[in-house]
């Protein structure tokens, strides 16, 4: 729900940033933020700092309150103890040079251990993790994790971003399906309750808004929505839209525009990073391949367009290949017909680089999620949707894919934020 | 300018579709309105035959008093004297197959002497052209074209749509500024004064609305804009936004909407038609290459991110290659930069259909001026610059390149024909 | 063992060729044999029919006495009763208009029921298949099938190459080991004796030579390698070379004699033939997929160059993609390193037709069989191994993958059975 | 001409390098030689110190007494003065990390003034160059640097290796048909003698081996082969075949091999190096389009086989593209024909790196022509075609592109210089 006009509460202090894993996204993140902060690297990728209000020409961090980079603070957990540096080595993402110049900073950020299971990443296995008795004993845990990290930084509050590993697929439970419901299963040590389940539980029960990286379901379950309108906390996910996917929210629309019939759309992707190793398992890739597959049938939507989108085959297949670490790289191509039903051939092979894709989007999302915060909203967050996958909506409400369409809602919320006229740059154009 | 609300004429009688040129372009257009007529193909990739207004669950067609196809008749000129049926099999674009199920139909489209200048097309010769002392008397050849065209149809009005080859750049020329110098020029020959102005003086002369889908400056000059306010009649271009240019402004667009940085974006094109022939002329390319290397400039801003865009390194090669025919291929390789300045890649090769593509283009771009014309609408159509690569826009407006705001435009314009409220789908948002 | 200088006994009358499975390829090599016996078609892909001996500007057809295209008649199994015609038009592979041409003769070809257990082909189930007690009465049933098929053609002579599905990946077996384990295991109905080895155990029964167009072991067991230095019959496998093994064998071999390093080389292939179909079953993909990984093993030898390819990973993958038909397609990604260990990559996309590129081969094979039974040369023929992805050797010597080494071994073989010196081109290089 | 088992002279004292050009392919060429010296990096891509002699299991450096690593020394021109450190980071192949492991040894190099004529490279404008009355004196200058850099590093002998920038085409002239007329019209400054005609010249009156790794004629004229052999000095060229002509001189013959039909290659390049900028000018463009165009005529012959390759188009084009430094691109696509008529397309994208390709070869072709000229080789060297573009070979002499004959050549000859029997790997076949 994005309610206009409503008074944001400034800035003021500090704002912890807490992340469940320091793996190559997160460190990444971090490594950039600082280098940002030193003015050794620009912040490349991210709308926060660089964007402007669509129309007004002014930029989003001038309209708005935002939470500057020097008063960001951190915390993580991972299931290995390195350090935020020994952790950025082992990614493997960024040059030595690059950490080096930021290492110092680094190395002051130790994991907390994890709450971790491998029942739910089969591939991962640490030493650093939480024991307890039960699933509420961890969640407890992760509550006082949080009380001490926000007074070891001195920071005024917190939002939680999920960088941590895909979890197997797991269907929706009864145990999902209120509070009530959630708190006696995580008593119960349900196993339909996973870590990132519990990670979400704890942030909201201490008022810290969540987002998720991963597409696990996360948050995206109706306790923990009940939850967070119940506590006024803002909730966004999931899983970040970097590569493929990226693209594929940009050429679907455009073919959809254009009446363009598609027949089949193949992608592969194949990457040699943590995050591959762990989709090899195929508990894993369901739970990711949901999320990929996912935004043709809206964004090509079959019902009103049988003849275009009818026969739409869709396959998308990722890969384990380590030589490439993290610079993963898909292929798609795109059968497309036109005119007199002739076909054509679109492939789109795209040479990116997960965690340089995923930073600013921590970066975004974290700064969007304190602001929303603090401007009373709670809650899911629909029009942080530019940035996911699958993007988390309200219950009911139609899951937008198209990236242009998802900007357009980006937008118009920062305008309600900053108080400015809800106009689209349509709206004057009879006026010409 | 797009006033809103006029009574829009109803549609009595024919159109006639004029087209200069009977090449690969209009004679698939030619066959496949048959074949849609016949109930032997689809409409794919026409917004006009498929499309909706947004929002709205309707169709256009059912919106708005587009001319149906059963009501279009067709005129033709070309500098060979073949039918539309054996200008057809040369151009190879179509099989034996589909031609044949409209051979009776094409075999009654015999072109009309051309006008027409080697100067300006320097690698096409043909026998089947007009003479005249004077320019002025090939515009009135035209005229007398045109007259008697619609006798012969027995339509009641007509559209023209410019479907021949690219003429050589010729830079903007005194008797280009007013109507007075251009008639001036007319009578006294002036070599700035190309076929295709002819044609587009004769049509706007004549009240008939003009399109131009070649990059030729065409009626992009002051002087048709005065003709065709003064005459009351649209118009609008030029050069259809087909296959490279097409996926350039989706991918462009995407790009600066996640402020990804770009260094780098070289586009090469190889096709084997008539167009292809013609365009390894310097001075053909060099029109075209302004069409399509503009888009860039726009879409990715250097004076507004000059970090991100500001040594962005375009190039746009179009190489003759016949194995190929109008199979035409693109292959893009785009250098990006993300977080920390890291570089990625993204690599687009489309083997697409030159004609296949323009095709429904010809079709949408003809109803709609009919219908901007029955609604009173004259001079400019910015709003159909969704199907072009070089929008001609109103002196001193922006030109805008991003398929998804262009979508956004026609439909606004659609929806201020068909008498629809103007608010986009974003304005019911704050009400979710 | 190729013996040199053998008299080779002169082609009369006609040559008989019995292909198990009347499908994609077997249709399609069907069609054009006869598309170039008419003069429609051109043989395009075949050495037999267009290849020189090297170096001493003759045709091989000329230098050889190779049974004639005129002279060759054929007979087919298959799963389904469909004649050739219409088996064709399911397939996919060529257009109505090619088969229309050569549509009288295809229809006089009507499959004999197949020996078929779709245990070993998991996703085909078809009706006309042969019942019997054993496998060693279905191994009777088919050398009835071929006593009755020369009878009816009036052949002198057979030959009988599979063209029919891949198999499930079967482990050699201890009733492969040896002749007589063989037929009790046939008599005893083994599980571990599959189809192909029924058919190849007839063929060999029969004097009939045999060569294997799939990954399944069929002949490649020392068994049937007895029978058939038993009965002095030549036989060859295994899977044909044809799309992106094809190319692989071409590329690393270059890569290694320039001594350049390779860390990864990633293989995805998309097809939606029936082929397509049968490898998504995860029995024959293993098959597919052991043949199509083997070749870089060979061609870059990590224990000769451990610091080149000590840790090359190399995957391969195939996925049923059905908008492509018959129509496939490959991408490979090759990660290599050059001087001072800086990383390069070549990508190859190869837009392939699976029956297209076989059908030749179908012919080749089948005549150089002919010819080399004819030369009195029996058992494994390792010098056909140039048209196979795994190609069958005699036991221990070792498997040549370079394509142009196999070339070389094509080459002189023919070379011996033209009486022709062995001398390489290299050899004269010394004299120049 | 390649007399086999003349005795070698042993390698005694140091050999000189000496280099035209100490740009990007020198100053990488002297890096790693430095580097591998201090076993720093791995001589990937190199022959002479990786290779073998096929089928004999010993090492290529074991079996030859090729000149050791350690015994190198370095001699350079070039037309701007910077040292090679100053002009490795210039040339940006290398990494910062890289070029300090070894800048103390770099630094010891500082180019002497170039022979240089804008005329001849219309891009370039350097500082650093000779100036002299004619052409001859400018020989003159070049045969006291030899002598001085002899004396200087204590070497006991030399060979050149032009590893400058492609020069404009010039025709073969008159001037280039015999030695007097050369010698005449270096005294008349004719200008149909290019400056790498002047370092040929030079290398060769001073008994200095010479390769040529670009594509202009060079040392591929009648008089300086005149020369060559009256001296006893072995030549070799022309223009290093690195990236794109290396994967086309293997896939070409492997089409060719399989009797596929190809109608068309499609080749362009995009490069952003000194390379790439020389080669916009369209006079350098000519020479390096006529060594890449050249290969595919031999391979593809359209006499021998005019249904396969008689209609074969083929278009090469270079582009110069800044954003990519020395990390150039190629991408072909290549339209093939198989069985009844039927297209297929290969898709080949190569991300090489222009001077991590050629500096191996640097090495290799030094190395070998040193031992030629102590075997007493003399004149041009054929069999090192395998590392040349566009292989100069004696007159008359057929020009052999295929990489793989090329290899079977190479080895060849290395077996005559280390007296093995030259029977080619085929001999023992017939004895399996």
């Amino acid at each position: 729900m994005v309610p206009g006009g409503e008074h944001v509460l400034p800035h003021v202090g500090r704002l912890l940033i807490l992340l469940p894993g320091l793996g190559a996204v997160t460190t990444t993140f971090l490594a950039g933020v600082e280098a940002i902060r030193r003015k050794l690297a620009y912040p490349f990728g991210s709308l926060s700092q660089l964007g402007e209000i669509e129309g007004e020409g002014r930029a989003i961090a001038e309209a708005l309150p935002l939470a500057p980079l020097e008063d960001l603070v951190f915390a993580a957990w991972d299931i290995f103890p390195e350090d935020a540096y020994e952790a950025a080595r082992q990614a493997g993402v960024l040059t030595e040079a690059d950490l080096a110049a930021v290492a110092d900073f680094l190395r002051t950020i130790h994991p907390m251990p994890a709450v971790f299971d491998p029942q739910y990443v089969r591939r991962l296995h640490g030493p650093h993790v939480k024991h307890a008795p039960t699933k509420r004993h961890l969640a407890e845990a992760l509550c006082r994790d949080i009380e001490q990290a926000l007074a070891t930084t001195g920071a005024t509050r917190a939002v939680m971003v999920w960088c941590a590993s895909t979890e197997v697929h797991v269907d929706p439970a009864p145990c999902h399906s209120s509070l009530k419901a959630f708190e006696a299963a995580l008593e119960a040590n349900d196993p339909a309750i996973t870590p990132s389940q519990i990670y979400a539980y704890a942030a909201l029960r201490m008022g810290v808004p969540y987002a998720n990286g991963a597409p696990n379901l996360s948050a995206d379950i109706p306790a923990l929505e009940e939850l967070a309108d119940m506590v006024g906390v803002p909730v966004a996910g999931k899983d970040f839209k970097t590569g493929q996917t990226f693209l594929k929210t940009v050429i679907a629309p455009a073919l959809r525009r254009r009446l363009l019939g598609v027949q089949g759309w193949f992608s592969v992707n194949i990457l040699g990073n943590r995050d591959g190793w762990v989709l090899e398992d195929e508990g894993s890739f369901r739970a990711k391949e949901a999320t990929k597959r996912g935004v043709l049938e809206d964004l090509l939507p079959a019902d009103r367009y049988p003849r275009l989108y009818g026969d739409l085959y869709h396959k998308v297949r990722i890969h384990y290949y380590p030589p490439r670490g993290d610079a993963k790289e898909s292929w798609d191509t795109i059968d497309i017909v036109g005119w007199m039903g002739y076909p054509m051939h679109i492939k789109v092979n795209f040479q990116c680089r997960d965690s340089i894709l995923a930073a600013p989007i921590v970066l975004d999302v974290a700064l969007f999620l304190d602001l929303a915060h603090r401007a009373g909203w709670s809650g899911v967050q629909s029009w942080l949707g530019f940035y996911f996958k699958s993007p988390h909506v309200r219950r009911g409400e139609p899951v937008e894919h198209d990236l242009f369409v998802q900007y357009e809602q980006l937008q118009r919320a920062l305008r309600l934020l900053a108080h400015l006229p809800l106009a689209s740059p349509l709206e004057g154009y009879s006026e010409r």
